[in-house]
Protein backbone atom coordinates (compact mmCIF):
# COMPACT_ATOMS: atom_id res chain seq x y z
CA UNK A 1 0.00 0.00 0.00
CA UNK A 2 3.23 2.12 0.73
CA UNK A 3 4.45 1.17 -2.72
CA UNK A 4 1.40 2.37 -4.37
CA UNK A 5 0.46 5.58 -2.84
CA UNK A 6 4.01 6.82 -2.87
CA UNK A 7 3.30 5.96 -6.92
CA UNK A 8 0.38 7.43 -6.86
CA UNK A 9 2.07 10.62 -5.38
CA UNK A 10 4.74 10.46 -8.11
CA UNK A 11 2.39 10.32 -10.69
CA UNK A 12 0.68 13.05 -8.81
CA UNK A 13 3.90 15.36 -9.19
CA UNK A 14 4.59 14.53 -12.68
CA UNK A 15 1.27 15.31 -13.81
CA UNK A 16 1.22 18.55 -11.70
CA UNK A 17 4.88 19.27 -13.48
CA UNK A 18 3.43 18.80 -17.11
CA UNK A 19 0.74 21.64 -16.07
CA UNK A 20 2.68 23.85 -13.94
CA UNK A 21 5.96 23.70 -16.69
CA UNK A 22 3.97 25.43 -19.69
CA UNK A 23 2.46 27.68 -17.32
CA UNK A 24 4.97 28.39 -15.78
CA UNK A 25 6.97 29.36 -19.51
CA UNK A 26 4.37 31.35 -20.72
CA UNK A 27 4.05 33.64 -17.37
CA UNK A 28 7.71 34.27 -18.03
CA UNK A 29 6.95 35.33 -21.70
CA UNK A 30 4.57 37.38 -20.88
CA UNK A 31 6.63 39.09 -17.87
CA UNK A 32 9.51 39.84 -20.07
CA UNK A 33 7.40 41.26 -23.04
CA UNK A 34 6.08 43.42 -20.40
CA UNK A 35 9.13 44.26 -19.06
CA UNK A 36 11.11 44.62 -22.58
CA UNK A 37 8.57 46.51 -24.78
CA UNK A 38 8.02 46.58 -28.99
CA UNK A 39 11.14 48.56 -29.42
CA UNK A 40 11.20 52.31 -29.98
CA UNK A 41 12.08 54.04 -32.36
CA UNK A 42 15.48 56.44 -32.34
CA UNK A 43 16.90 58.25 -35.00
CA UNK A 44 19.04 60.93 -35.84
CA UNK A 45 19.26 62.49 -39.76
CA UNK A 46 22.54 64.83 -41.04
CA UNK A 47 22.28 67.12 -43.33
CA UNK A 48 23.42 67.90 -46.17
CA UNK A 49 23.43 64.34 -46.98
CA UNK A 50 23.67 63.44 -50.62
CA UNK A 51 20.86 60.58 -50.01
CA UNK A 52 18.37 63.34 -49.47
CA UNK A 53 15.96 63.87 -52.68
CA UNK A 54 13.95 66.26 -51.54
CA UNK A 55 13.35 68.75 -54.10
CA UNK A 56 9.97 67.55 -55.62
CA UNK A 57 8.41 67.88 -51.79
CA UNK A 58 9.72 71.69 -51.62
CA UNK A 59 8.97 72.54 -55.12
CA UNK A 60 5.45 74.75 -55.45
CA UNK A 61 4.94 73.03 -58.98
CA UNK A 62 4.47 69.45 -57.41
CA UNK A 63 1.56 68.57 -54.62
CA UNK A 64 4.75 67.96 -52.07
CA UNK A 65 4.35 65.74 -49.46
CA UNK A 66 2.04 67.33 -47.08
CA UNK A 67 -0.47 68.49 -49.75
CA UNK A 68 -1.02 64.58 -50.67
CA UNK A 69 -1.08 63.78 -47.06
CA UNK A 70 -3.93 66.19 -47.34
CA UNK A 71 -5.49 64.88 -50.68
CA UNK A 72 -5.62 61.39 -49.16
CA UNK A 73 -7.51 62.97 -46.21
CA UNK A 74 -5.07 63.33 -43.28
CA UNK A 75 -5.75 65.94 -41.01
CA UNK A 76 -2.66 68.61 -41.38
CA UNK A 77 -2.51 71.15 -38.75
CA UNK A 78 0.43 73.87 -39.15
CA UNK A 79 1.95 76.12 -36.73
CA UNK A 80 4.13 78.83 -38.02
CA UNK A 81 6.27 81.66 -37.40
CA UNK A 82 4.33 85.17 -38.74
CA UNK A 83 7.24 86.69 -40.60
CA UNK A 84 8.23 83.32 -42.01
CA UNK A 85 4.88 83.57 -44.28
CA UNK A 86 6.24 86.72 -45.74
CA UNK A 87 9.74 85.30 -46.99
CA UNK A 88 10.44 84.10 -50.28
CA UNK A 89 10.04 80.53 -51.24
CA UNK A 90 7.46 79.79 -48.20
CA UNK A 91 5.01 77.19 -49.02
CA UNK A 92 2.38 78.25 -46.60
CA UNK A 93 0.48 80.31 -48.97
CA UNK A 94 0.47 76.85 -51.08
CA UNK A 95 -0.84 74.89 -48.27
CA UNK A 96 -3.36 76.83 -47.22
CA UNK A 97 -5.04 77.08 -50.64
CA UNK A 98 -5.62 73.44 -50.81
CA UNK A 99 -7.84 73.83 -47.44
CA UNK A 100 -5.01 72.87 -45.06
CA UNK A 101 -5.45 74.84 -41.18
CA UNK A 102 -2.53 76.81 -40.98
CA UNK A 103 -1.98 79.50 -37.92
CA UNK A 104 0.68 81.43 -36.85
CA UNK A 105 1.84 82.12 -33.42
CA UNK A 106 1.81 85.65 -32.54
CA UNK A 107 3.28 85.63 -28.88
CA UNK A 108 6.60 85.68 -29.52
CA UNK A 109 9.17 87.69 -31.31
CA UNK A 110 10.17 83.89 -33.06
CA UNK A 111 8.16 80.65 -33.04
CA UNK A 112 11.45 79.17 -33.52
CA UNK A 113 9.91 75.50 -33.10
CA UNK A 114 11.00 73.03 -36.04
CA UNK A 115 8.66 70.02 -35.04
CA UNK A 116 6.12 67.36 -36.31
CA UNK A 117 4.06 64.94 -34.41
CA UNK A 118 2.85 62.20 -36.56
CA UNK A 119 -0.35 60.37 -35.86
CA UNK A 120 0.40 61.05 -32.04
CA UNK A 121 3.18 58.39 -31.96
CA UNK A 122 6.16 60.16 -34.33
CA UNK A 123 8.29 63.11 -32.96
CA UNK A 124 10.67 65.23 -35.56
CA UNK A 125 12.56 68.09 -33.93
CA UNK A 126 16.08 69.07 -34.56
CA UNK A 127 17.56 72.26 -35.89
CA UNK A 128 16.30 71.85 -40.09
CA UNK A 129 14.36 74.68 -41.18
CA UNK A 130 11.81 72.62 -43.37
CA UNK A 131 13.18 74.39 -46.24
CA UNK A 132 15.38 73.11 -49.38
CA UNK A 133 18.55 75.59 -48.29
CA UNK A 134 18.51 74.00 -44.86
CA UNK A 135 18.80 70.10 -46.01
CA UNK A 136 21.01 70.80 -48.60
CA UNK A 137 23.39 73.43 -47.85
CA UNK A 138 23.68 73.32 -44.40
CA UNK A 139 24.84 71.41 -41.34
CA UNK A 140 22.17 69.86 -39.67
CA UNK A 141 20.60 67.64 -37.67
CA UNK A 142 16.79 65.95 -37.11
CA UNK A 143 15.67 63.79 -34.51
CA UNK A 144 13.11 61.26 -35.08
CA UNK A 145 11.85 59.49 -32.42
CA UNK A 146 8.80 57.05 -30.76
CA UNK A 147 9.75 58.20 -26.97
CA UNK A 148 6.86 58.73 -25.30
CA UNK A 149 8.84 60.90 -22.85
CA UNK A 150 10.09 62.99 -25.11
CA UNK A 151 6.61 62.78 -27.52
CA UNK A 152 4.44 63.85 -24.95
CA UNK A 153 5.84 67.44 -23.88
CA UNK A 154 5.89 68.35 -27.16
CA UNK A 155 2.42 67.44 -28.05
CA UNK A 156 1.39 69.32 -25.09
CA UNK A 157 3.27 72.12 -26.65
CA UNK A 158 1.65 72.00 -29.79
CA UNK A 159 -2.11 71.67 -28.36
CA UNK A 160 -1.16 75.19 -25.81
CA UNK A 161 0.56 77.26 -29.40
CA UNK A 162 -2.25 75.68 -31.42
CA UNK A 163 -4.71 76.87 -28.81
CA UNK A 164 -3.27 79.95 -27.84
CA UNK A 165 -3.11 81.44 -31.92
CA UNK A 166 -6.68 80.12 -32.16
CA UNK A 167 -7.90 83.18 -34.38
CA UNK A 168 -11.67 83.00 -32.25
CA UNK A 169 -9.44 84.12 -29.19
CA UNK A 170 -6.63 86.13 -30.56
CA UNK A 171 -8.23 89.27 -32.47
CA UNK A 172 -6.14 91.50 -31.58
CA UNK A 173 -2.39 89.91 -31.42
CA UNK A 174 -0.20 91.44 -28.72
CA UNK A 175 2.74 91.20 -30.44
CA UNK A 176 2.93 95.17 -31.92
CA UNK A 177 5.63 94.18 -34.68
CA UNK A 178 3.43 93.93 -37.40
CA UNK A 179 0.04 94.98 -38.52
CA UNK A 180 -0.20 92.19 -41.50
CA UNK A 181 -3.36 90.98 -43.31
CA UNK A 182 -5.18 89.20 -40.32
CA UNK A 183 -5.97 86.52 -42.48
CA UNK A 184 -3.11 84.41 -41.77
CA UNK A 185 -4.98 83.63 -38.86
CA UNK A 186 -7.93 82.18 -40.76
CA UNK A 187 -8.26 78.49 -41.60
CA UNK A 188 -9.74 77.80 -44.97
CA UNK A 189 -12.05 75.20 -45.07
CA UNK A 190 -12.81 74.93 -48.86
CA UNK A 191 -13.96 71.11 -48.96
CA UNK B 1 11.88 1.43 6.48
CA UNK B 2 9.51 2.99 4.52
CA UNK B 3 7.78 5.79 6.91
CA UNK B 4 12.16 6.39 7.79
CA UNK B 5 12.71 6.54 3.56
CA UNK B 6 9.49 9.07 2.85
CA UNK B 7 10.71 11.18 5.88
CA UNK B 8 13.90 12.12 4.35
CA UNK B 9 12.92 12.14 1.33
CA UNK B 10 10.49 14.96 2.34
CA UNK B 11 13.21 16.68 4.65
CA UNK B 12 15.99 16.33 1.23
CA UNK B 13 12.92 18.09 -0.59
CA UNK B 14 12.41 20.60 2.18
CA UNK B 15 16.29 21.49 2.17
CA UNK B 16 16.39 21.51 -1.92
CA UNK B 17 13.59 24.25 -1.54
CA UNK B 18 15.21 26.39 0.91
CA UNK B 19 18.19 26.50 -0.85
CA UNK B 20 16.26 26.86 -4.66
CA UNK B 21 13.92 29.28 -3.43
CA UNK B 22 16.46 32.48 -2.57
CA UNK B 23 18.69 31.19 -5.30
CA UNK B 24 15.47 31.89 -7.66
CA UNK B 25 14.15 35.16 -5.91
CA UNK B 26 18.13 36.34 -6.38
CA UNK B 27 18.23 35.07 -9.99
CA UNK B 28 14.93 36.74 -11.03
CA UNK B 29 15.97 40.02 -9.30
CA UNK B 30 19.33 40.02 -11.93
CA UNK B 31 17.13 39.45 -14.46
CA UNK B 32 14.90 42.33 -13.85
CA UNK B 33 17.86 44.49 -13.64
CA UNK B 34 19.24 43.73 -16.24
CA UNK B 35 15.57 43.73 -18.57
CA UNK B 36 14.88 47.12 -16.55
CA UNK B 37 17.86 49.30 -17.18
CA UNK B 38 18.40 52.29 -15.40
CA UNK B 39 16.00 54.66 -15.69
CA UNK B 40 17.43 56.65 -18.72
CA UNK B 41 16.74 60.77 -18.48
CA UNK B 42 14.80 62.13 -20.86
CA UNK B 43 13.45 65.49 -20.57
CA UNK B 44 11.93 68.45 -22.66
CA UNK B 45 12.12 71.85 -22.17
CA UNK B 46 10.19 74.90 -23.67
CA UNK B 47 10.79 78.68 -23.99
CA UNK B 48 10.75 80.92 -23.09
CA UNK B 49 10.51 80.30 -19.57
CA UNK B 50 9.44 82.29 -16.44
CA UNK B 51 12.05 80.33 -14.66
CA UNK B 52 14.92 80.62 -16.36
CA UNK B 53 17.24 82.60 -15.10
CA UNK B 54 20.05 82.73 -17.81
CA UNK B 55 21.23 86.55 -17.95
CA UNK B 56 24.60 85.72 -15.95
CA UNK B 57 25.46 82.54 -18.35
CA UNK B 58 25.30 84.85 -21.54
CA UNK B 59 26.19 88.78 -19.91
CA UNK B 60 30.42 89.22 -21.03
CA UNK B 61 30.63 91.01 -17.79
CA UNK B 62 31.09 87.79 -16.12
CA UNK B 63 32.80 84.78 -16.54
CA UNK B 64 29.52 82.50 -17.78
CA UNK B 65 28.65 78.80 -16.65
CA UNK B 66 31.59 77.54 -20.06
CA UNK B 67 34.16 79.80 -18.63
CA UNK B 68 33.37 78.98 -15.16
CA UNK B 69 33.65 75.29 -16.33
CA UNK B 70 36.69 75.56 -18.33
CA UNK B 71 38.35 77.57 -14.89
CA UNK B 72 37.69 74.24 -13.28
CA UNK B 73 39.90 72.54 -15.86
CA UNK B 74 36.91 70.63 -17.32
CA UNK B 75 38.14 70.10 -21.57
CA UNK B 76 35.56 72.35 -23.23
CA UNK B 77 35.24 72.69 -27.35
CA UNK B 78 33.38 74.61 -28.92
CA UNK B 79 32.33 74.35 -32.85
CA UNK B 80 31.11 77.55 -33.83
CA UNK B 81 29.23 78.45 -37.22
CA UNK B 82 31.83 81.09 -39.01
CA UNK B 83 29.39 84.10 -39.80
CA UNK B 84 28.23 83.97 -35.74
CA UNK B 85 31.87 84.75 -34.48
CA UNK B 86 31.49 87.94 -35.66
CA UNK B 87 27.74 89.20 -35.15
CA UNK B 88 26.67 91.43 -32.34
CA UNK B 89 26.67 90.16 -28.81
CA UNK B 90 28.79 86.57 -29.88
CA UNK B 91 30.68 85.23 -27.03
CA UNK B 92 32.79 83.51 -29.20
CA UNK B 93 35.59 85.60 -28.71
CA UNK B 94 35.74 85.59 -24.84
CA UNK B 95 35.74 82.52 -24.65
CA UNK B 96 38.30 81.92 -27.04
CA UNK B 97 40.39 84.58 -24.80
CA UNK B 98 39.99 82.62 -22.15
CA UNK B 99 41.93 79.81 -23.87
CA UNK B 100 38.92 77.49 -24.60
CA UNK B 101 39.44 75.77 -28.04
CA UNK B 102 37.29 77.21 -30.84
CA UNK B 103 36.88 75.55 -34.51
CA UNK B 104 34.86 77.26 -37.14
CA UNK B 105 32.72 75.19 -39.89
CA UNK B 106 33.95 76.38 -43.05
CA UNK B 107 32.60 73.20 -45.44
CA UNK B 108 28.53 73.95 -45.33
CA UNK B 109 26.47 77.67 -45.75
CA UNK B 110 25.62 77.69 -41.88
CA UNK B 111 26.48 75.27 -39.32
CA UNK B 112 23.26 75.43 -38.11
CA UNK B 113 23.04 72.63 -35.43
CA UNK B 114 22.66 73.90 -31.80
CA UNK B 115 23.71 70.91 -30.09
CA UNK B 116 26.11 70.26 -26.74
CA UNK B 117 27.23 67.12 -25.34
CA UNK B 118 28.20 66.98 -21.73
CA UNK B 119 30.89 64.06 -20.61
CA UNK B 120 29.78 61.78 -23.21
CA UNK B 121 26.72 60.76 -21.84
CA UNK B 122 24.00 63.87 -21.97
CA UNK B 123 22.90 65.22 -24.99
CA UNK B 124 21.39 68.71 -25.17
CA UNK B 125 20.06 69.73 -28.56
CA UNK B 126 16.89 71.45 -30.23
CA UNK B 127 15.61 74.77 -31.62
CA UNK B 128 17.35 77.14 -29.35
CA UNK B 129 20.53 79.16 -30.31
CA UNK B 130 22.63 79.58 -27.03
CA UNK B 131 21.56 83.38 -27.25
CA UNK B 132 19.73 85.41 -24.25
CA UNK B 133 17.26 86.46 -26.99
CA UNK B 134 16.18 83.10 -28.05
CA UNK B 135 15.77 82.13 -24.07
CA UNK B 136 13.81 85.16 -23.34
CA UNK B 137 11.71 86.07 -25.87
CA UNK B 138 11.18 82.79 -28.89
CA UNK B 139 9.56 79.82 -28.58
CA UNK B 140 12.27 77.46 -28.36
CA UNK B 141 12.80 73.78 -27.55
CA UNK B 142 15.30 71.77 -25.77
CA UNK B 143 15.33 68.07 -25.75
CA UNK B 144 17.92 66.38 -22.89
CA UNK B 145 18.50 63.11 -23.40
CA UNK B 146 20.92 60.39 -22.21
CA UNK B 147 19.48 57.83 -24.46
CA UNK B 148 22.18 56.27 -25.97
CA UNK B 149 21.01 55.41 -29.82
CA UNK B 150 20.52 59.42 -29.70
CA UNK B 151 23.66 60.61 -28.17
CA UNK B 152 25.96 58.24 -30.07
CA UNK B 153 25.64 59.62 -33.98
CA UNK B 154 25.48 63.44 -32.15
CA UNK B 155 29.04 62.47 -30.66
CA UNK B 156 30.25 60.97 -34.36
CA UNK B 157 28.88 63.58 -35.65
CA UNK B 158 30.60 66.29 -33.67
CA UNK B 159 33.92 64.31 -33.83
CA UNK B 160 33.26 63.87 -37.72
CA UNK B 161 32.95 67.93 -37.89
CA UNK B 162 35.56 68.83 -35.05
CA UNK B 163 38.25 66.57 -37.41
CA UNK B 164 37.18 68.76 -40.76
CA UNK B 165 37.55 71.45 -39.09
CA UNK B 166 41.29 71.23 -37.67
CA UNK B 167 42.84 74.65 -38.88
CA UNK B 168 46.13 71.45 -39.52
CA UNK B 169 43.99 70.58 -42.15
CA UNK B 170 41.59 73.29 -42.96
CA UNK B 171 44.46 75.53 -44.38
CA UNK B 172 42.40 76.52 -47.38
CA UNK B 173 38.06 76.30 -46.12
CA UNK B 174 36.30 75.98 -49.69
CA UNK B 175 33.87 77.86 -48.78
CA UNK B 176 34.23 81.35 -50.67
CA UNK B 177 31.58 83.30 -48.73
CA UNK B 178 34.32 85.24 -47.05
CA UNK B 179 37.46 86.28 -46.73
CA UNK B 180 38.00 86.21 -42.93
CA UNK B 181 40.44 86.33 -40.49
CA UNK B 182 42.33 83.03 -40.76
CA UNK B 183 42.84 82.99 -36.59
CA UNK B 184 39.15 82.57 -36.28
CA UNK B 185 40.61 78.60 -37.19
CA UNK B 186 43.10 78.64 -34.35
CA UNK B 187 42.75 77.02 -30.99
CA UNK B 188 44.06 79.64 -28.60
CA UNK B 189 46.23 77.67 -25.29
CA UNK B 190 47.60 80.59 -23.36
CA UNK B 191 47.76 78.01 -20.21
Amino acid sequence: MTIRMSVMWTVKMLGLAVVALPLGVELLGLLLRRLRPARTLNEVLFFPSELACVEHIFTSLSPGAVLALHARGVVVRILSDRDYIAISGSQIGVLRKAGICVRCDANSVHMHHKFALVDGRLLITGSLNWTLTAVQSNTENLVVTEEAELLRPFAEEFHRLWERNDPARCLHPKRPKHNSDSRTYDCQRPR
